[in-house]
């Protein structure tokens, strides 16, 4: 698993901060959490093979989580994109991507599918053989989701050693891998344990940004591998929170002990601190486990 | 008069370019001439005074145009911006603009006014007593126009000395300013001339981009002292002019010289070029007049 921060500073993008976007690499697959002003320049400074991108989460609304898709969507048009490439996000971001395209008369060739949300509820938005992703209702300004990654365990690692002693003919291979045991042509059965390793552990990563102190969040994120929540404050500007629904370090930090999550990323800083460091300080007042201090262009191998 | 370019190249945002912006400052104003994506952060990155700007001029709806323009509008709205902004450019942008406001649950603390455009006549879009401001119909593949702007002629200015030598009230100095002859308490009759200089020449300035070959246009930007008109493609790709309604340099060289224009600024490169130098000298063999290629960050003292 592996996370690209393209942009991780609230509000306004400024000549050395970007707005929220982030790339997830997951079991095979790459999704883009979030797209501010500015994305698609982020993604070629970073050198990402952004054509490989087919699901984009968008988490709300404000334009630091969002005024770079239509760029973004603009762009693989020009580029000449064929693969389909599928949005999810609260009800309307349809229309403002499509009112653009039509008054620059403009036609995708690619596909271009939008899932819109309006539960309240959390609910499964993308699922295939390798990776689950569900929303985390947040409670924000507006209508905002966090998002929930969670790889699925693979196949059975092959001890390719005790096959191959074993003379194990290589059709029972996949069999092997799916966890059944075997009987050998001289009729002794092999457990499956002792021809296979577990399989790889179940990656996950929960993005949690925009949103107030809420813990209602905690039973769903319970046991993330890795926990992305805002601290917008440190708690000199704890007093914001409220009306602005967003959270401090210590915050983030509270939710991540309560979820006994494994690592947390802080991110998404109000633009009025020059100095970051701080939010991992005041964090790990609460939080005993690994914190991490996002920053734009940073790639953390999870 | 004053040219910062903040972007002047074609199609998508890249690591190194930025797609069309400009500022213009002329006889007191301070204008923006289109807004492509990342347009904020280029304004930041010339320490421009972007609060001075109160209109914002857009040519068309195609995205590397104006995609910037939501961006700075919401910017505006943090930066708790009192200031009136208004917006010329084509039928559509309000709604494109309003939309995204009213989904994020956002309204801006200053007055925002649009002025949309439908006319395929030249009209005056924006007049006080220092600037005119008039739309210039292109050919594009969608409803676009081009911007002239005109400063008006100013008041004479006082030849300070001749005026104190005469032993003239400073109540007759607006009066003179005006051309106004005067006549001494002694009754002597004293020409303007003899007491003023001529006031600041009138300059101007004409925006046209995006547009394919159009010699209709020359009437109106005849003899203007500064023309900005796009240039896509070299010689080598003028194959692609048709289909795609934009200009080789040597065809904004042909309306340079029909037009008999004092300087010819290039610009709206196609991002296949690398160099750029190419487009002034193929513009050369026409047009002998000032020809400049503008580049992004490139600021003009015209």
């Amino acid at each position: 698993m592996k996370l690209t921060v393209l942009g991780c500073y609230a509000a306004t993008p400024r000549t050395m901060t970007n707005p929220t976007s982030q790339v997830l690499e997951i079991n095979g697959h790459m999704f883009l959490i979030d797209a501010g002003e500015g994305t698609q320049v982020q993604l070629r400074k970073k050198k990402i093979k952004f054509q490989r991108i087919q699901h984009i989460f968008i988490s709300h609304l404000h334009g630091d989580h969002f005024y770079g898709l239509i760029g973004l969507i603009s762009t693989y048009m020009l580029l000449n994109r064929q693969t389909d490439l599928h949005v999810y996000g609260p009800k309307g971001i349809k229309e403002i991507i499509l009112l653009q395209l039509r008054l620059s008369n403009s036609y995708t060739g690619y596909n271009l599918y939008f899932h819109e949300l309006e539960s309240k509820e959390s609910e499964i938005v993308f699922e295939d053989e390798k990776v689950t992703v569900s929303t985390i209702p947040l409670d924000h300004r507006i209508y905002t989701n966090g998002y929930l990654f969670k790889s699925k365990p693979g196949l059975r690692k092959l001890k390719i050693g005790a096959v191959e002693d074993l003379k194990i003919d290589r059709c029972y291979y996949s069999k092997i891998k799916q966890g059944f045991d075997i009987e050998l042509e001289n009729g002794t059965l092999v457990k499956n344990k002792e021809i296979t390793y577990d399989p790889d552990p179940i990656e996950s990563y929960a993005f949690c940004s925009d949103t107030y102190y809420d813990e209602s969040i905690v039973p769903q994120i319970k046991g993330v591998k890795v926990l992305y929540h805002e601290s917008t404050f440190l708690e000199s500007e704890s007093h914001y929170t409220e009306k602005t629904k967003h959270c401090t370090a210590k915050q983030a930090a509270s939710i991540a002990k309560l979820a006994e999550v494994q690592t947390l990323i802080l991110g998404h800083y109000s633009t009025r601190y020059s100095d970051i460091t701080r939010f991992k300080t005041e964090a790990e007042e609460i939080f005993k486990g690994t914190i991490l201090n996002a920053d734009d262009g940073k790639v953390f191998e999870l």
